[in-house]
């Protein structure tokens, strides 16, 4: 004799697989996506840098921009520029902005850092395209919104393009097709635990 | 003249900064972070692949064990297999518990994948070890949680975890030093845009 357990699993899990394939069924639309990871948690960056993972599993030609990040060594950056030279890597390499306390000088390096997203984002050959930081870059207004968002809009079709960094703003969550808002629950960091090398850079 | 822009943003990230260098200089605990990315958004196993090119980065041992995952093939697999043969990497290759139907086998693999995974929470050489979906194989009870909170908690000072899926329970929240919940604001999947090679797979 059968379980009851065992039989009801079975009976839901029968219900959910037919609403999973009729989603899959559903999306249809084949193209590259546009993903905003926002949010005050752990976790946007190196989930860009997962998707470059995946990317160069399928051999796939990746870009990254990494705006405010770069004075202090990572192991991403590590990571690529040994493993995987042939990435397109940049860093705006001025660290944190309450670092330099410079504005001008910071808007210039965004400025210069933003001239070579824009050329990535025109480049048919590139699957992804990672604008790490880049949100902050807007909200203290050292780009344009609207250019940012029309060289997005304007990209190759089959380019996927996935953007980090707090906040964002509603015209770049209206671009984006997929948005992930990361929650701060808990942060070592306020149990006085140090930031971990190979973990959190 | 100094125009008054300047001057007031130089004050704020001066502030910025003093809040910031007093935190950095509080966290002193120098250990491996307990890490839960929990949550319906998008980015979690990804972030959790983004830590593991941080930490094979600066050439620190990893293991990855993915629970569900593995029937079907991965940008992150192939990325693994092909360039990175010492990542300890291992997949339930059950695939999701709807597809599979019989609880009594997956409850089988679970365990088997479980003991996989317990060996690596004990190995001293290993710098990170991600455990991918497991949140599943607790709210499925196909693994007993107590004894996966013992492991974890046993495990070496110098090891960092990452562990991924929706849920995760009172208890997992509250061995982890952080927690992220990863929100899904929007998906491309419901404007029925496909999943992406090399971005969500």
């Amino acid at each position: 004799m059968k379980n009851k357990g065992h039989t009801t699993h079975k009976a839901k899990m029968e219900k959910l697989k037919k609403n999973v394939d009729a989603s899959i069924s559903a999306a249809t639309i084949d193209k590259g996506v546009g993903i905003l990871l926002t949010g005050n948690g752990k976790g946007k960056s190196s989930s860009a840098f997962g998707m470059v993972m995946r990317a160069l599993g399928y051999g796939y030609k990746v870009a990254v921009i990494q705006f405010l990040k770069g004075a202090q060594s990572s192991g991403e950056e590590k990571f690529i520029q040994d493993n995987f030279p042939e990435v397109l890597f940049h860093q705006m390499k001025t660290g944190y902005t309450w670092d330099t306390q410079d504005r001008d000088k910071d808007k210039a390096a965004a400025i210069s850092s933003w001239k070579v997203a824009k050329k990535a984002l025109a480049d048919k050959s590139l699957h992804l395209v990672v604008l790490d930081e880049l949100t902050y870059m807007l909200s203290f207004k050292y780009l344009d919104e609207s250019e940012v968002i029309q060289a997005l809009n304007n990209r190759p079709q089959n380019q996927s393009v996935v953007i980090t960094g707090r906040g964002g703003g509603k015209k770049l969550k209206n671009w984006a097709d997929t948005v992930s808002e990361v929650r701060d629950i808990k942060h070592a960091f306020n149990s006085q635990i140090m930031a971990r090398k190979g973990v959190d850079y």
